[in-house]
């Protein structure tokens, strides 16, 4: 079981090429796998990553471009073949939700299996949550309305130091207290530190997607202090116009945007076809923001 | 330039594997490529096979399952990115049009790139046919409504013999008629045999694509005598009842159909995902029709 794992099923731009697969992502969180994004190919991408279907119950969708939701009939197709009853949350824009509502109520009528669309708006919001995590919308800025996701790991519990709690005499009903990171009254009164009785909880980690949008400084407020960040980087700084002209960043600019944010760690990827060596980008980055690496199909990296 | 040369894209059955994609082929005949189903993939597998999107101008769907369609989205975008101008046909029931025609609508509007559906029905007729080939509908036998296409090329042009051409005095303008067959009359009304004046046209071939159907005699009516048939095997014998509540055909219903039609060479494929060893479904076709060959992603054959 992963604790908090990306993985990079598609990191292409629009047209696909024979290098790179259109956008898509999982992140795969205490046996929970979160999509993101869901270019044609996602499905056998699934497969050929060995991640189960079956462990796929959310899909965020960043904006309603091809690349980014071709692979939403196709996975959800053989996820209704294949499961017996179960549920599938879309968290998407209204017009998402319509568009592909209709062809699934056509081609997978009959199938045992509930797809949920969540509609989100280009605004920052929580749009789901449960023990584990939290995540967020925010805006991004591209030709069409898009938004990023920020995924936030939810503060853990304490561990209890065993030889301590029984020294002290904890009762089991104390024990979630504890691990919460209360103090402990013993019955005459005396109070035991929480530190005495547990060690420090798991690290957090958290982890913002952006991807597609024209460089901008609010969507550094908006991921401020993440530890992980993906950033588009569709060209590199010779090609700045034309990125501006089409709504996309360049290597640099993510870079500049991971810095300005304060965040560990930067992914790049949305690469155009036009690169046969993506070092090109890599290399743009690194010039501003040494902790970049480069997306890639079938990547995996443990964000913990 | 391929004269008439079929290309497998992908011929796997409904949930696709690592094995094989869902179904799609592309027929390459004297420089124009002809799509038959479009599963999902379907884009990258032209790019895989050196299959150029500009020579693509008609894509024949068989029936609305997602195996055979979720591909048209991808291809479409990607064909409306990279083409300036042209224009796609895409023959396709009513329903097919209005769903996938509201998809294109939304995403890939603002592109100088038409796409135009040709409704077809579920009966016996010439959908399309230039001067080298005419391709027909016939009914399948299947779940949903579905169809098969056949493929004829049309007859070939006899091949002048320039010195006996040139020894009978046979003018520039007479030759179109000579290559058609009709015999030479000269001024002084002699009439010399067109046999004498030419060599026999090229052989012409055809093909004829059946999947999905159940096995039905009146299929083997629809395409007797063709060349090269290709028939779905979804199972083999063994699981013959299974293929008929699915609506499906087993290896030796293809066999007995190909047998039974007359065609030189039986092509087999939408291989369930249940078989990892597909010889199994070769074994099976082979007991009633010795030329049978499997379907595989990558495999070119020219039917010439």
């Amino acid at each position: 079981m992963a604790n908090f794992r990306l993985n990079i099923l598609g990191c292409g731009s629009a047209t696909c090429t024979l290098r790179h697969l259109p956008s898509c992502q999982v992140l795969d969180i205490r046996d929970s796998l979160y999509m993101i994004d869901c270019g044609e190919g996602a499905q056998l991408q699934m497969r050929r990553m060995r991640l189960k279907f079956s462990r796929l119950n959310h899909i965020f969708i960043s904006h309603l471009h091809g690349d980014h939701v071709f692979g939403l009939p196709g996975l959800i197709s053989t996820m209704a073949l294949l499961q017996k009853g179960g549920t599938l949350t879309v968290h998407i824009f209204k017009d998402g939700a319509e568009q592909f509502g209709r062809l699934l109520d056509y081609f997978c009528r009959d199938m045992p299996f509930e797809v949920k669309f969540n509609i989100i708006g280009r605004s920052d919001d929580v749009v789901y949550e449960n023990d584990a995590i939290e995540v967020r919308t925010f805006p991004l800025f591209h030709r069409v309305p898009a938004v990023g996701f920020k995924f936030t790991e939810k503060p853990k519990l304490r561990h209890i130091k065993p030889e301590m709690a029984e020294f002290h005499g904890v009762p089991h009903y104390a024990m979630s207290a504890l691990r919460r990171g209360e103090d402990f009254v013993k019955p005459d009164g005396t109070v035991v530190a929480n530190e005495i009785l547990t060690s420090p909880a798991d690290k957090c980690t958290s982890y913002a997607y952006c991807s597609d949008t024209v460089r901008n400084d609010r969507v550094a407020e908006s991921v401020r202090g993440v530890e992980w960040l993906y950033h588009e980087a569709t060209y590199d700084s010779a090609f700045a116009a034309k990125a501006v002209a089409r709504g996309h960043s360049t290597s640099a600019d993510a870079a500049e945007i991971a810095k300005l944010a304060g965040v560990k760690k930067l992914i790049i990827g949305h690469f155009s076809n036009q690169y046969v060596d993506d070092n090109i980008l890599l290399d743009d980055a690194r010039r501003v923001f040494p902790s970049t690496i480069l997306a890639n199909e079938g990547l995996q990296i443990d964000l913990l």
